[in-house]
């Protein structure tokens, strides 16, 4: 991608040519009764209404729901906001690197962070444990996922990268409680932090817009992480000839099926060992923490009269209430 | 086993030799401070409370908590019931011909019942679904289970055969049922029948007493049954050479996981197909009505006077009510 | 009524004239403060929003706010949509026959599913039930409404028709299934389930819209339907000579009442007896098979780009989640 | 009955000879396998277990599982408590008279008691709801048991006279407080709580000892209420030719069906008009206020050193919390 | 403020001037992109929406997000309803006598419930009781909100005095009521009530609009009553030198806390004494009864077709169901 | 005290004399009618059954229902275990340094606890949350409670030192975790540790045996807490002279009332800013995490067959499950 103009950059009447992501893909009329092509054209920077007059069917059976396009037209002012007037679209594969043009992305190193977490499972003591940490490590394909991930759709962590992110911070935040709780297994913890979202790089569509698959929503990413781990123990066995024990390989099991915490939130299995409980609320607590922390947004604060620049956000619905957003001590 | 004394049999000042089931194995201590054994000795029949005087500390370490043992000793009346005073005892194995008399059982034919149920799956149309079918019924070491398997242990069918009874029953439903609902896929709808119990197999562990395994506790006979439908897929495609449709092994993955209907129930998922709700709803309906049926005993009403023979059941917890006994056109 | 010109044939700048269902009739001003007509006009076919510019208050106050009027006009396209500009209005009454075309009816026969219900009940073995069945047949007025009912406003079944063609079901499908249930009185569950949602009939008003009466939001048709078997069995009793025995009365009451299974759904009890528990698990199963059917609605997979072709549909309310729409098996 | 000598008064080694209230009557065995009776004997003032040694089955079957007896015997020691040796026992019927000694009653006077009640019924102002209030007031069979009902059997009131203490309290209630909401109904509320409670009369048994009588159990003492108010409306139509205003004849059912409050309360429908919406919150204020006053037992704090003596009760399930007893300004 | 010109008496074309207060200010962009400002203009009469052209960044930031302005312009239709043309508005501060014209209030005398309270209040017995009374009563500052607050912000009450009004009739109830409980503690029961929503006057601002503050937020209405008695606690005790009982104030310290009930509705406590059972079963069904007689608005039913105008109400959410309006005896 | 005797050092026919904690005191009467003291006598190591016969009225009056007493008598084995047959016995106070033989205590030392805990708050920077930290730890008979007093009477931590050991645990983990958490205050979060459970030293008496005081009881550690800080907020701004930030203040008052987390748990408002959710989520990682480990009690797994050796604990009913015992990797 030569040069990519940003969708919140884009000025009245500008000649627009690139690379975006479409949604919502639909057919209106017009008032005449001719066809119409409705879509909302975006970027990590935002999105913007488009039109394109004069739809043709075969165009637009063409075109993807939701997925990308290489597009091109100018810009028009409408009803207070900008539309885009589509003169040509067609749909594109996109490569990995564009991606983090195209839709929201952490803004920490990808390959640091995943450095950091590799060089944590190298830690482990158990040599069956390594080689099970290795079984998913070594595997590429999975790990390029892994890296990109969005930690959900609408939520807390909801950006490329945001699984990794999440889960070297349980990792990293844990090695450091561990030495407070000595009863702790650390090779189990540190491995169940490790897989225990492991299965959303594929309960989540993230290489066209953020949505659930199928596979997601079927089978959820709990119960497809328990799956996932009965290929890699049948790696670590067979790649590295280590003898998984079965209580660890069981318990890993339960710590994938019940870190949910409650069946109400999606957990198959109540948390029933000291590690499934830790992971469990560790993984709570960093999630409401953060979803906290942005819904405060206290750097905004005071900025503007309206609501999101108020003490009170609206209500969160994952929080159950409206979030105080000043730092109390700084004001 | 020669000849078998069972339990309820049992009179005063009666000489007992035998295979039992013991259950709840424990070290007592007289007033004197001489350690007895205290141990519950039973089979399908019953269970009663046995003693053994001067215990032996080795003898004690070699018997099961809960299992079979081989046992003789006498009666004598203790409390207005009776009590075994044990002579010798030691652990046994059992075959599996001896389980139907030391376990309650189905009342049905196992061999006729399994018969049945084979020849319904082989009624199935698509060449995938008939191969993976055949994965299961195939699997000798498993089907031996399956034929034998309570469908719990303490509600509904907790008896030996309750599984196969109860998926032969659903099948058997379904399979009338069916064209009054064109729009269902029968496939799916008898393979998920079949299916949808097949883990608790192992979940349950009945080859001394009713108890959960540990990965019953810790997985849960729904995660279970997916973890093996992966498995079986594998032979299926292997042994068969069968491709088996993404979505309809999917759909067998989510009826397998979400057949308790809503997750407080265990459900991993909410059924979201029209064949996952019909199954799902279709085994609520056998169970419960099963259930208030037993619980209700028609043909023993009016016996005595206490509350079992009374028109009203005690409190069902799994029914949320208490259930009125009479036939109501036949008192 | 001659002929009926559909409102899904409406083209633009046609003459229409003709019996359609009103509702949500309204008064509005114009910006230059004159009052005129909002209302939705409909048939079976759908809906049309209508105006008519210089109201008569007098005009106003003889319309129904939802009900059935004459009315003729002529239509035009306002924002992409088609408009009908009425010219003149009136109340009217409808024939049953017209119902038919303008609310929404069963694709069955009703003479046909009404005679295959009667028969079943004529099935009965208790010369009581008989008569307690015939005091309902052979109500002219209630079984004219009977046949007509819809099961339901918003959710299954909403259709002239549906209450009939739900009943009907289930008797079928229960007769069916009775021969593996031998400890269910049959007699009992075939009554149960022709009068379980009898008092349908009247909670919901179906002569202009769908809507509940009075009775129905105040009362519900689980008190109301215990109300009426309280008077038909007087007429049994009167008109018959029949003896109705005490505990089946009772046991008829407890089914109408509690056949919504739990509190939370509005039943008045929870379901008590064998024959109850299976009313209220085969109605809901079908119930619930038959919303996830309706919602999957398989015929129309893949026709469009967007949620409503969509493999999953949007949330489900009823069953708590989204619907995975294809076939497994014949995608 | 003579002279009645009641079981808290018993001595060691009286005996004893009257019309007692027999529970929980079973036949035991005992060391010797022979035949006895254990039965719990008591009155209003308490309970006292007892034994009949040599029990003929003829005589068992003659006993009611609860009920009247006359019985004879001497009381012994047993086990730091009392316990009766019976020589002889029968089943007897009592007169009305006699329940007050046999089961525990109000300290008020039933006949004052229903005379007030009854002459605030006669100030209602409408026709017909003073003819709908004589159907009842004149049904004598009815106001005998209405007089005695108890208004639970284990919370509240749970003594003869309870219904009609607990209705004339919310009467006299009612009329004090209506001035100050002048939007209500003065007619509905009051023969609405005059209503709302009557079915109690069937819907427990107390002629013998205080239990649930079928329908009871399987409609509840609200749809039961609403069944006697259509067969009264019937009454007060014929009997006393009065029009009964449609709408109000709707309230008083909704009114009886809704006052349990919500549906887990066993309420068929929410409270919906305000003269619901008051009968229902007035039924729960004197209910729960008076479980907490009969719960604190100020009189007796400070009495022993035990919990029943103690500042805090045990927990009170109806009330969801210990009750702290001390009235706090006495002390 | 001289002569005050309603909301509800604008005309069209018409000049406007005085205080009103200003609500959800805003700063639109015109297609011109030019900013002008957006905010509802209204009073105790209703609202409007107004628009200045031409806005300059400084007066905008001068204005309050929500609170009271002097405003200058003239009135134009748009949209069928009439819109404010500002030309001058600049924030202002108001008099308590002119709050009453701006905000909805209660149609009582304010002095004249105050002063039934008042008196009431000096009608305690404990001279304790009278102290604490009292250091309320003189908190002259405090009373001047107890006076104006209102009872909540959208739900019952919501008027200028709701608080006051409230309470009074709480009061007056209660008084009446008591000597049906002679059990009960008169001085706590009144003192109770008095104190119960007391710290509603500092939850809710509404000296600019209805809403929450930051405390009242954070803490709510019952925790910030505790706190607040705690203080005045201490005054009774300096400055009247009365001793207060500990368990009295531990009592009233709880009833603030328990009062609504349970958890689920911001109590921090069950009501636990007989007292607090009462004042929280009173506010009940003080609450809903006025919630359903005002949702029911008896006086207009029947006056148009729409809606609010029909036999029932839209669905009320605090109370769970729609309202049936008529007076089901003067219809 | 000299020297204590453990209750677990009891031998049979032992002469024992000392200090010990007495429970359930109560009046039991022989089979001669004859008054007998039933007692519990326990101290941190266990407890035992005691009588004391020929008990007198006076004795008996002076005794605590629950406290501590001198006592002196010999044990005698009764059923299986030891009882204690009492020959003297009267209350008496204890000495602080006595408690810990008493009550079951901590393992760790109280000093070093305390002293790491100051050392923590002495690191906070803003000068007026130094000024209340100092306001609670300059209270020395706050904190020798503070320093002693158990987390819970049954739960997590039921032992002297236990809110000490708590909380010091989650301030040292919460400084090793806020490195990651930037945008957390740390003085907030350090100081609301500090502060959350700090009524917990009078919400529980444990100067006796472990139990709820009246306060605990009737308004909870969540309001109490808030009452102090009110307090203790006065004591730093007269003492130290600092300006309290309102906003820090508020908000620590909302950590103290909302820790918590749900209403059901008890929190009069659901955590509302960043650190609010920070501190009620590491509250709940520690208390559940640390229950789930003394459930497993892994060093004890195997050594015996009953329930308390095996693989799966009883259901834990905090934790809604039964716990896996064995360490997965060391077995």
């Amino acid at each position: 991608m030569s040069h990519h103009t940003f969708v919140k950059e884009f000025e009245a009447s500008q000649y627009v040519e690139g690379v975006y992501c479409a949604q919502n893909t639909q057919r209106g009329l017009t008032k005449n009764g001719k066809p119409f092509l409705k879509v909302l054209i975006g970027d990590r920077s935002g999105q913007v209404a488009a039109r394109m007059w004069n739809l043709d069917d075969k165009l637009f059976d063409s075109l993807p729901e939701s997925g990308f396009v290489f597009v091109s037209g100018h810009t028009q002012p409408y009803n207070e906001q900008l539309q885009l007037i589509i003169q040509n679209i067609r749909a594109t594969a996109v490569e990995e690197e564009q991606l983090v043009d195209l839709l929201p992305s952490t803004d920490q190193s990808i390959d640091d962070m995943f450095n950091r977490l590799r060089e944590k499972m190298l830690t482990l003591k158990h040599p069956g444990m390594i080689a099970l940490a290795k079984a998913y490590l070594e595997d590429e394909a999975l790990m390029k996922y892994f890296r990109l991930a969005p930690a959900g759709v609408s939520l807390h962590h909801a950006y490329l990268g945001g699984v990794l992110q999440h889960t070297l911070q349980l990792i990293e935040l844990a090695d450091m409680m561990l030495p407070l709780y000595p009863d702790l297994n650390r090779d189990i913890v540190l491995l169940g932090l490790f897989l225990h979202d492991m299965a959303k790089t594929r309960e989540l569509q993230f290489d066209t817009a953020f949505s659930y698959t199928d596979e997601g929503m079927m089978l959820g990413h709990l119960v497809m992480g328990s799956l996932w781990l009965q290929r890699k123990a049948d790696v670590a066995r067979e790649k590295y000839g280590e003898n998984l024990p079965s209580d660890a390989l069981l318990v890993l099991h339960h710590i994938i099926i019940s870190h949910h915490g409650i069946p109400d939130y999606g957990a198959a299995k109540i948390p029933s060992t000291p590690e499934a409980v830790f992971v469990s609320k560790l993984d709570d607590l960093d999630a409401k923490t953060q979803m906290t922390i942005d819904a405060a947004a206290r750097g905004e604060v005071g900025q503007s009269k309206n609501t999101s620049g108020g003490r009170f956000t609206e209500k969160q619905w994952a929080l159950g209430t409206r979030v105080f957003r000043p730092d109390p001590l700084t004001e």
